[in-house]
């Protein structure tokens, strides 16, 4: 398989295609769009001459769409794609390619309205060209603190991000440092305007990282405080030159007051205070400002076992709802910890009826094999969209939640730490494209199984046989689980290197600052987070919840220890006590990796030579990382217990 | 108190002197330091104009002296100091200053001779100017890559090294980077002499670590293959570029296939043949190499409890006794794992008898707390040299076989990583000075005691009353054992932050590749290293020794854990357990830091202010520290044995 670019983006290569039936393209009323949609039309009906339905594109007024939805009408002559807004004619565009690569003869007749009206990534990228939790090589953006100038790339890149949907992004760091901190300034605005630009022509919104601290960082303001005359004058200014460049920018993202980044509590101000004042300076063109809930103590004592990290962010923002400007929007991670394989789902979904909010996902993989192993993350997420707050009763899920309130949501949605760099397939592991992919079309569409998902994107990257197509849907749909068999158990988290997060160190995190502790002893292991001998958090959710988790018997196992401080010798729903439970899922997760090894060599003629060595190369890693996790948390967890494998299995003394 | 200098240098400073009688200085006979000691008369005089004595220093043919010893004779009219080598009239001359110091009427005439050849100290400086394993600020001899301009400083450095009869250095890291290793090229050999020219005027010999690979780094040789004749010419080359501009150039420091450096491994080659290659290119012009000893697998498996650190060095070298040239110089860490506070003494000592050796000791703080934390090391260099090999039966100590073996020792002798750096007091703790002080003092005359050479630097340092004296001498000679106390138990060592190697990680190591494990499991903690059961390492030992260390009972108890896994129900002779020793060893450690504390408090009038910050803030720092280890180590056995403390301290569990 070859594809016309220098670089991996087969899901939208031409090649893909089954059959490209247009021989016309017609567009009206879709100005700065208009010359992407030509541009990609001839792209796409280049190789398929023979085209000869016409492809209409009209912005027009349609009610069954809504926000930027689209409705598409074929019939003998001609597809019509029409919506309320022009970014719509995007996305019904690629609907088309997209059901042009699953079928021959698709069905293109559809109405598809975003369920979300935010679908954004945020991309970690350093000035210096470094990308903060980035695996998949140097920044796209950026290079030794100077802009790239790679304009067909960052349009590859845009019309990648567009195909799926997204329609907004940030480009740099929400830890923005001393140099970055200038980009809303006249050094750097040019360089962004041009980007966004792009970005624009594919029908995405381009938001900047800011320093809360801006005013003193570049400017002679000798304050940051939220409501310090001159400190409001200089972001009303920044606005405004901002805007007069960028009318469509979008807006701020902020990380204040958290892990050592500078905010409102330094001068004795509250979150509302910091920023409803940056609303107030973005308020006159449209702009929003995305506040993120990532605050906790971290320079916690691991002898104090009532403080919990877990607490924070509901602790923090809960009784501060309502208090928000109607153009922020409180950023809120989805599970109360850190991106952890798994985690309980924050209990600030469900408790904000006045407060615009995002949910955060991270699609780099931070704490899941960093692209080096496997793990295809859409189940974890649509858990967590389907998660029932209980907020309004049975049945109100996340998703329901997060589209629900405030009641006329002007500003709400999801948005993700993207995976995305220089590398050559763009996510350094091929098979996280998948995640990419996946995030843009759960977003869209959260009734989507991440099977249905995962099917499509394999479909729409490899020509396989039906075998070969089982196989690796097989190796995707199982690998989250694969994952968190081998690593840390039963919802505890953490185990890992600290600073870089990559490979076992079970004591890693346990006596330092973070709040990331497993207590294990030689009796036990889990942090008891319950109201009646833990640190309360359980009461943080709604009645059934609150129940579920405060009681061993009713919390799902999965997040057992989680919640449970537990001796090892409890019997498990399976009738395997912990301590089994730990051997044996490491036993099982291992073996996983070996079996995924053998699917993807049977692959090897089925995929292109570059795809089948990167994953190759990748998959022994993960071999030998997940061999590394499987001992050590083995060796140790018998080490403190004293209780030997059921099965007699080689655990190291 | 006050100083001539910028920084501090109050041991060798004229207001420590008691009086100074000498009017009138007469040299001969020794051209190259003949300015030196001019300068250095005129430095000491100058307060002291009343001097009516005269000062003969003369290069004389002296029976009773040996290597670069002096011998001074004081009569009515004159001090008159004699040597057979120009360098004896520098260490006497300091011995005069120093005897001045000691006392008001010192009794001057003295025969001292050295006991150790080569008295030598290494830097781990970098051309970018930071500090392998340096606690003192910044490289005093590089910033950015280049060479620094102060000329003064180096003086008063050599000065300082002289005064307590160090001969010869080295400037540069043994992990020789790429700019580095063309110190020995055309492009720095200025910079070199220029160094070697102020150090040879105090009586100092420069060397220059190198890399091995230099052949393939500097020049286009395309091999580093010691048998390889172009490898040969390279190096030929090199040492007659090095001796036409520095004819009084020391030689080469090198550590090869240690630790990731490159070496004769990667040809088939055995390290005699590296080392007696760059040997015969020195040899025309005198020139030393001096190889380091520290080799082993640092890419073990933790697994594998059968390979053992601890014999790399023996079971590398010892067969290789007889095979290095008569200008190379084996250079043996005192232990055989890694500067431990509490490690056994090399085996390597006492095994070979046709090698010429040094032994190297690290005055730099890595592992005793980073001149954070008081940590006198005196104490733990004299057990090493007055270690008994049993090589020729009782009383064959270490120190013996250095300048026993080979029969004609003409280079032998000690080094050490040194502590210094561009901090004002040169060793960023105050009273890290002492373990230079100390370090030079100590292998000048080995029968010197700890508390003799720490009496003596606190009396050239400050002037205290009696009751400080005893105060400072306190804390100094019990600093060492309190480290220990609140550390690593019992000689196992490690359990510190991987990397920086500052701060405990009991696991930290636990699971890496460094050889370099506790296997602390719930019932027990320790490396078996006996023949009988363990890794075999006591046999490297002469009889005596390796009986002593093979059986539990006669194993010297700080050296328990060291050689035996043992069950925390153990009884010491103490009476305790193990687990009671451990808790109760850290609860001593740290109340020892807190009684420092308020001793150093009690000298706050005694004591200059610089001074009286300067360990202050760091007994702050040692006190933190120190808790931190205390509740680490008892927290981690806690929660492996559970077992209650005795006493029933605070254990957080």
């Amino acid at each position: 398989m070859t594809t016309k670019l220098d670089f991996d983006l087969s899901w939208l290569a031409p090649e893909t295609l089954k059959a490209w039936p247009f021989g016309e393209l017609k567009t009206e009323n879709a100005a700065h769009l208009k010359e992407t949609l030509v541009k990609e039309f001839d792209y796409y009906s280049e190789p398929f001459p023979e085209g000869d339905k016409a492809l209409r594109l009209i912005v027009e007024d349609t009610p069954e769409v809504t926000l930027d939805g689209y409705k598409v009408l074929e019939d003998k002559d001609t597809v019509k794609v029409t919506a309320n807004q022009p970014e719509g004619l995007i996305y019904g565009f690629f609907h088309i390619v997209r059901s042009y690569q699953q079928s021959e003869q698709p069905e293109l007749s559809t109405l598809s309205n975003p369920k979300n009206k935010i679908r954004m990534i945020n991309h970690w990228d350093n000035f210096d060209g470094s990308v903060e939790r980035g695996y998949a090589g140097k920044s796209l953006f950026f290079v030794n603190n100077e802009f790239r100038l790679q304009d067909e790339r960052f349009n590859q890149y845009a019309k990648m991000l567009s195909s799926v949907g997204i329609n907004a992004l940030t480009i740099n760091n929400v830890n923005v440092h001393q140099k970055e901190s200038y980009f809303i300034t006249d050094s750097y605005i040019r360089e962004v305007k041009h980007l966004a630009e792009i970005f624009r022509s594919y029908g995405l919104t381009l938001f900047l990282s800011v320093n809360y601290a801006a005013p003193i960082e570049v400017d002679w303001v000798d304050s940051a405080d939220p409501l310090d005359d001159k400190v409001r004058e200089f972001w009303k200014n920044t606005a405004e030159l901002i805007y007069e460049h960028i009318p469509y920018f979008g807006g701020f993202v902020v990380k204040a007051d958290s892990e050592n980044r500078p905010g409102p509590f330094t001068y004795g101000r509250t979150h509302a205070d910091g920023a409803n004042m940056l609303g107030e300076a973005l308020k006159p063109f449209g702009g929003t400002v995305f506040w993120r809930a990532f605050v906790y103590d971290n320079h916690q004592d691991w002898r104090d076992k009532k403080t919990d990290r877990a607490r924070a962010a509901y602790d923090h923002y809960a009784p501060m709802d309502g208090d928000f400007a109607d153009n922020v929007v409180l950023q809120i991670k989805n599970g109360p910890m850190d991106f952890q394989v798994r985690e309980a789902v924050s209990p600030l979904f469900g408790s904000l009826r006045k407060t615009n909010q995002v949910l955060e996902f991270q699609i780099a993989q931070e704490y899941t094999g960093q692209q080096k192993h496997i793990c295809y993350l859409i189940p974890m997420w649509k858990e967590v969209l389907d998660f029932d707050t209980y907020a309004d009763g049975p049945d109100t899920t996340v998703q329901d939640m997060l589209v629900k309130y405030p009641e006329n949501p002007e500003r709400n949605g999801i948005t993700a730490v993207v995976n995305t760099g220089m590398d050559e397939n763009w996510t350094g592991h091929k098979l996280a494209q998948a995640n990419l992919y996946g995030y843009g079309r759960l977003i869209w569409d959260p009734s989507l199984s991440a099977e249905e998902i995962a099917k499509e994107w394999i479909q729409a990257t490899y020509s396989l046989s039906d075998k070969g197509r089982e196989t690796l849907l097989d190796m995707l749909m199982t690998s989250w689980d694969t994952y968190e068999k081998y690593t840390s158990p039963l919802g505890i988290g953490w185990m890992v290197q600290p600073n870089h997060h990559y490979g076992p160190n079970i004591d890693g995190y346990e006596y330092d600052m973070w709040g990331t502790y497993h207590y294990s002893d030689r009796d036990g292991l889990g942090v008891d987070r319950t109201v009646a001998t833990g640190t309360g958090y359980t009461r943080q959710y709604h009645g059934e919840n609150y129940e579920m988790y405060e009681n061993v018997e009713s919390t799902p196992e999965e997040l057992l220890l989680f919640f449970h401080h537990m001796p090892y010798s409890h019997e498990l729903k399976t009738g395997k006590t912990i301590i089994q439970h730990i051997y044996d899922t490491h036993f099982e997760g291992f073996d996983k990796v070996l079996e995924y090894q053998k699917q993807w060599e049977s692959l090897e003629k089925e995929v292109d030579d570059a795809s089948y060595q990167n994953v190759k190369e990748r998959l022994e890693e993960q071999h030998r990382c997940a061999r590394e996790w499987r001992d050590q948390v083995n060796t140790y967890y018998y080490r403190k217990s004293g209780v030997d494998d059921a099965k007699g299995r080689k655990i190291y003394k």
